[in-house]
């Protein structure tokens, strides 16, 4: 049984307000869920169609209730209210990926799942990027928002900090294949329309982009998500050929 | 205006039957009808909210009759139904993508966008991949099906006449960070749940994977349209450095 405090709680967390105020966020599916326990996310509340041993504390309850308060269209069984942690101070590690304006919640949620990938612990992401917590992002990072640490940032001011070399993703920038990439690295990937911003892209140390292999110009620019999963190949590739490229 | 039959047919055609039947299939956007028309596609029917000049003989209607025909939740002012080319008989070019049972139209049409940028003339899929005129292909292939040779055949038969080394992706296979690999190549990548299928893996020259590089191995495996791009760059990326990796 779903109350109707909880029905009302839960949909509330649609809204960022509602999910910076109540420091609660929803993850749907028992394998997302699975991995925020064991990341040790604390739950709030857990529904399930079954019963599941693994779990802590959990109501079980039937698909027609689950419909009620789930965001998709076909609910997946499983729906858990976890509590939104403080966010770790940030570390600089190897290599770390900025966000400057990624408005998608599903290029974001594509996103957080290539970190995860390439062992990227930290994605720091201006504060106009979309939220990590949104239903849209968690969905589509499928569980990998459980283990990268996203932090949201006024992006010049910690740029202007950094030690690390680096890299925006920009039209104009240098052939990446041809460019000899630091390890010790900040990549910066603008916003899907507009690409970085301006102020941003001029205190950038290199500019790199991919170049363009097809005869006919007319191609539209690669995705962000695909084109960070292209740059992220490129940067960590070295760890296996020995060399810089 | 829209009269009833032309209605009908263009809610027929998002049946995979009725588009072969007819040999008709639709497009919707100014910018993915304009590429379909420079590249020679013949349109049977074009509506448009504007009038456009460069274009032939057209329809001009309302927001309203346009939502009668389009399978968008928002419509995007235009819509053309093209004539399903003849397929050109397959090249060997230097590199051919491969499909082995991709099922969603997504992943096809992030895919064809793929070849589109990188190049590749040709993508070869098995008669199980999902059609490339289905609506949302189309769609999410942003006008690149214009431009890219879409092939459906038999894949046993395809490969064994094949001269080029073929490589599959695969888990157990090769790191492609490591491998060399031939310029003159097919790449074959395989359904989104269970991969290249035994008796195509079994064919292969030689099988890569792309590694992971988080510690955590709970991390679910890449998107098949995200490990295209990455493979698909390493087998470019060596017009640019000179060599092979």
């Amino acid at each position: 049984m779903v109350t109707k405090n909880q029905i009302k709680l839960i949909k509330s967390l649609s809204r960022k307000k509602n999910r910076d105020q109540n420091k609660l966020f929803v993850v749907e599916g028992t394998k997302s869920i699975s991995e925020f326990l064991k990341a040790g996310f604390k739950p709030r509340l857990l529904f399930a169609t079954h019963h599941n041993e693994a779990w802590p504390e959990h109501i079980v309850t039937d698909e027609r209730e689950l419909r009620k308060i789930s965001f998709l269209k076909n609910p997946s069984g499983s729906l858990a209210v976890f509590e939104i942690p403080e966010t770790l101070a940030f570390e600089q590690k190897e290599l770390t990926l900025v966000l400057d304006g990624i408005q998608d919640p599903g290029n974001l949620g594509t996103i957080i799942r290539l970190c995860d990938w390439f062992g990227i612990e930290f994605l720091v992401c201006s504060r106009d990027t979309a939220d990590c917590f949104n239903p849209k992002v968690v969905q589509s990072s499928m569980g990998s928002l459980a283990r990268v640490e996203v932090v949201y940032t006024d992006l010049k001011y910690f740029l202007q900090e950094q030690q690390a070399v680096s890299y925006g993703a920009l039209l104009e920038g240098e052939n990446v294949y041809q460019t000899g990439l630091s390890e010790k690295a900040v990549l910066v990937m603008g916003n899907e329309g507009k690409g970085i911003s301006p102020e941003i892209a001029e205190i950038m140390d290199k500019k790199i982009h991919i170049p363009q292999f097809g005869v006919d110009q007319e191609t539209e620019s690669l995705n962000v998500a695909t084109a960070t999963a292209i740059l992220l190949s490129e940067f960590r590739r070295g760890r296996f050929t020995g060399k810089q490229n």
